[in-house]
């Protein structure tokens, strides 16, 4: 390796982990031992390996559930990079105390949008990659050296110049309307749970809530207050409005799945 | 965070986790971070997050399987729940110098049945807990702050009151008949092979094993001693009669699972 | 655990785990905690557990991924073992710095060719094994305390005899042909690239590719000249030529796998 180390740190640095390499190749072992080279106090957290191939919202969604639960210092990593090899380029960027390094194309979007302050470089320092820096994949090449700079202290400002427009997604928006609330599925979860982009203090008691048109009746506190395999809606652990089957499968259940219609009236 | 944390412990933590939540969310992550935070020396095992959907049979077998293998002072999550948001409660255990967080749900219950003492709490503290608790997500807003403190010297006791009627799956015993053995398979793993509930000690050397009427054969030391693709009965890595099909999936071989019926002549 | 340790280090060791297990069981979380127990202070990397089940060579292309990007001093583990309670010989083996423990199948083929110097021995001391050894889980009681012996400091020629004649993979050999280069694809990944044995040195600018008998054209220096849904070849990071698909799957659009001939004119 002939990349470019800071001097050791006795503050554990941290760093997490979030692919779509799944964990049938070889692939997660490199980007773990690049940054076991580089930094070798790092803990270093395994988010998941199983996002959907290519699937950025799915990316950007995630990251946002873990992001501020991990300390102050914490730098993640998310390589969900269909564009590798094109012009598109490597961010890293700092924002209420934690960074993050991903490709420049959407995965730190509900990150940014929530975040007092988000300052955004693009990493182009050859002094903190890998050389040669691969066609294909930056994760070992250009994502984990500059998580490990991070992680040990490195200024985000040295790993390139300052970028006032990163790539984000059209993330909808919840609106008011007439008679209500309209809104959106933004993820489905592996239990078929569906979040909208509904916040907790958009929602009041007397809230009908309906998914694709189809009414699914008002807000529940919790599982227990439900039949099994009835579809209903609660506050899901984002804090957000999330539609539900007890024992079941939502998506399933209704049919649907991220960008479908909610409305509440 | 408003949770408590204990004094910080020279000792380094321990804490396992188990659930069914996947790899393609945020959900690893999250419990992750809610450790790091709470307990930033414990070291986190992740032992799987790949079970079956809600089965908690799976989840109590897999747990026996590693438990007493990590050093004295670890603490284990299991995380497969079902019953969150219903009446059900969480609880923290302790046995042979291990600990457990888990929904009160039977995930302990092979961990129970074999302790030489079993000692459980409902966790009700919320002082321990993450708050607001969501109604969806325990794992990061229940088991995972308790497991923290429990991990950093925390007393069991700390977490709630005694509880003396946690649930236990209906374990099924092997029972000793007339003409021999009668037992059942209570697990099947990825590679198709069938633990029973049969242990080592049973087991007579001049065995004839049946598989849902379907003869097996005698016990074998090892797959070397049989041919490729036939079914044939051993002694499992856990200590109980196992079926298996050199070089292939026994339970496909077979067509039976969980629950098949197995008689010893 | 009957294991033997040795002394204490001071110097943090550091183990990789590569299986086909799965995360599904617990056969993950007791390797962990063999190696917890026996070398606390081991930092473990989950290269990953989901390879397809008994593909010992996706173990071995796998390993050489990330083999020596691990800081010297690692210890590697492979348990892709479909010959597990046959004869095949337990091996532990040392490269460059960095050691690995593995059944004695071929997963160490592609780091054994390219190593300066390879030395294997079997593991055959009891003493560094569970006791007793099961017919069915050498991960857990061979494998994991040869590693966590191995990490601690532990010699090699501890653990058993010196073996010359391990088992290696046919690994398939690129050749200079009257008109050009023939090779083969020898790993597709679960994006569908496929690797092929043909490395960076041996390709001109003037390349032009056949797969099975298909006109894939020149060499690429990346995805972002080429179309979407176009096969194209360029080097993967591996340092070895690579077909791809931008935003595809190469595999299925050729409809060819591992084993497909390459041909260079």
């Amino acid at each position: 390796m002939t990349t470019a180390r800071p001097p050791a740190s006795p503050i554990p640095a941290r760093i997490t982990l979030l692919t779509d390499f799944g964990t049938a190749d070889g692939y997660v072992g490199a980007m773990h031992g690049v940054i076991a080279t580089l930094a070798p106090a790092a803990v270093i957290h395994d988010a998941g390996h199983d996002l959907p191939r290519g699937d950025i919202g799915a990316a950007a969604w995630a990251l946002a559930c873990y992001w501020d639960l991990h300390p102050e210092g914490t730098v993640h990593v998310v390589v969900v990079d269909p564009g590798v090899g094109t012009a598109r380029r490597a961010l890293a960027a700092e924002a209420d105390g934690r960074r993050v390094v991903a490709p420049d194309n959407g995965c730190m979007s509900y990150v940014a949008v929530r975040a007092r302050r988000f300052r955004v470089v693009a990493i182009s320092n050859l002094r903190y990659m890998r050389s040669p820096v691969s066609a294909t994949f930056h994760g070992r090449d250009v994502f984990a050296p500059a998580a490990a700079y991070l992680a040990t202290n490195g200024a985000l400002d040295d790993l390139g110049p300052q970028v006032s427009d990163p790539v984000f997604l059209p993330l909808s928006q919840p609106e008011r309307t007439a008679d209500g609330i309209s809104g959106a599925v933004i993820h489905v979860d592996r239990f078929g749970n569906m979040t909208t982009n509904i916040p907790r203090h958009w929602l009041e008691d007397a809230a009908n809530v309906e998914v694709d048109g189809r009414t699914i009746g008002g807000l529940r506190e919790t599982y227990g207050l439900v039949d099994t395999g009835q579809p209903f809606a609660l506050i899901g652990s984002a804090g957000y409005l999330e539609i539900a089957v007890r024992d079941g499968n939502a998506a399933e259940a209704l049919g649907v799945g991220s960008g479908a219609r909610i409305r509440i009236r």
